[in-house]
């Protein structure tokens, strides 16, 4: 029997490959280009294997007359223009919910990290200053404390379920009502901003929330608020967001995401009360190997002429 | 109306003083020695108020003729000896459950810092270490991963509760079985340990629990466990746990309590997979209101010749 092919867009890929072993694979870092690629195999692929960050340009795809399937092997698919993808009658899928738990978990996790002063207690001692004399300052309670979480998608309403098990109240602001959700939901995200302790950043990026978090939700977040993010960097003004911890007007922030990733330490190495993570929301072994199942499955789908199961 | 006096143990305690305000206040700290205070007003004091640390001399409590009441302003009163004081008629006193919440969230958030790597992505990020070809390795989940509390009062009853949100496995041990309690018993300490991902110390400490986490309990826990402590350093062999994190023996440990307090950092500098926070563990505003309530409460109820309480 005749193999299908596969092509894989990126190195970083390379150690799913004997997960593929049905399959021809085909590794786009072997060719010298694009257009080498393009112009041989490239004429019958039908499949291509992407990871979040791997960009695939238009041009690319067009020179590929087969194509019908480009598969992200995670839950982002960022270097793809989807909607274009999908003009020329390409499917996208990607391994959405694969790792919706663990990112909601170290949502939670960098929320009590800033709350709780752990990262700051852990330098306070390790610099000597913890002394009889000085205890330090107490930090607030994860109880009765005013989470508002931005978007309440499947992680945001993990985050919500996870922080209520801690006595946090918790609000949310999302652009679409969602009558059957009964948390409260915040008229406008600024309201929310300033009822809230703490903002907890958990949607879909995409060109219509860019910078939605900007120096007016910052400052009515204030200089106790702590802002939390694990969706997008692009979601945040970044800029506005060291410059208020730099001058005090927000009281801390949490950041796995960035823009762009990774993210240069010189730009954060004077900015205070700011914890921040390399992006390892989602990334845990059980994560991926969701995230693997799902891309199989959906090969194995688009093989065998069926509708993928996380088309984008 | 003549006013009861109230004599504060140590200066630690001074900022309450305004709680105590239907108190003539006296300043054990401003006598030059215990003796002078004794020969002085302590032959009428009756009630003392101490907080975790301050340590009561059982000859200075004999030279106290009338001391009917010691009550701590916190949940430990480990500088007094309370079965001399009870053997004296004198009722011991503390803030029991004021900050078991804060604690129990403390050793969540312990827990996932250590499984899901934060303070070590926050080294890698801010060290440059963070690039587009090395994203790093992938950890673990708090899904399914299997935590072993030991000690299942107050504080690990709760954190048994907030980990169950999480998806994480919970099972226990404890000196005594606790048959209304639905979650898992092991047969031993050893057995939790080797069944267990990660080990969480929630006991409270006494004579007969010194050292109990020791050089065989950390070997069962093994090259891929964690340690977290929120409960007493004195429960673990402190000395082994560096030594086995030094060798790869132990994976890692979250430990917000020492022995000694404070803890000299050159004593960690060396020691890898190491989380180290200054006992902040019920260190948080609401848990310290939840403290003075019960203190002022205790207190209202001894010049009312009432039973306090939460005695101990």
């Amino acid at each position: 029997m005749m193999r299908n092919s596969l092509l894989l867009a990126s190195s970083s890929l390379a150690a799913l490959e004997p997960r593929f072993s049905t399959y021809d694979v085909q590794r786009l870092w072997e060719w010298p280009s694009l257009e080498d690629y393009a112009a041989g195999p490239g004429q019958t692929i039908r499949a291509i294997v992407i990871s979040s960050s791997v960009v695939l340009p238009n041009d690319f795809i067009d020179r590929l007359p087969q194509l019908k399937l480009i598969a992200s092997a995670a839950v982002g698919y960022d270097g793809v223009d989807a909607e274009y993808a999908k003009s020329r009658g390409i499917v996208v899928c990607n391994a959405r919910g694969a790792n919706s738990g663990d990112t909601a978990d170290l949502a939670v996790a960098l929320l009590m990290n800033a709350i709780r002063g752990i990262s700051q207690g852990e330098r306070r001692l390790r610099e000597g200053r913890w002394t009889a004399q000085n205890w330090g300052i107490p930090t607030r309670s994860m109880r009765h404390l005013r989470a508002g979480i931005v978007g309440l998608g499947e992680i945001g309403s993990t985050v919500a379920e996870r922080l209520q098990a801690f006595g946090t109240y918790v609000s949310w602001w999302g652009p679409r009502p969602k009558p059957a959700q009964p948390l409260p939901r915040a008229n406008s995200l600024l309201e929310l901003a300033r009822a809230s302790d703490a903002l907890i950043l958990t949607l879909r990026a995409d060109t219509s929330n860019r910078h939605l978090i900007d120096a007016s939700i910052i400052e009515a977040l204030g200089p106790t608020g702590v802002l939390v993010n694990v969706a997008r960097g692009s979601i945040v003004d970044q800029e506005a967001v060291f410059a208020a911890l730099k001058s005090g007007r927000l009281g801390g922030a949490a950041l796995d995401v960035f823009d762009p990733e990774p993210l240069p330490p010189t730009l954060i190495s004077d900015v205070p009360n700011l914890i921040a993570t390399p992006h390892i929301g989602g990334y845990t072994r059980e994560s991926l190997e969701a995230a693997v199942s799902i891309l199989l499955e959906n090969l194995r789908l688009f093989f065998a002429d069926q509708p993928v199961t996380t088309q984008v």
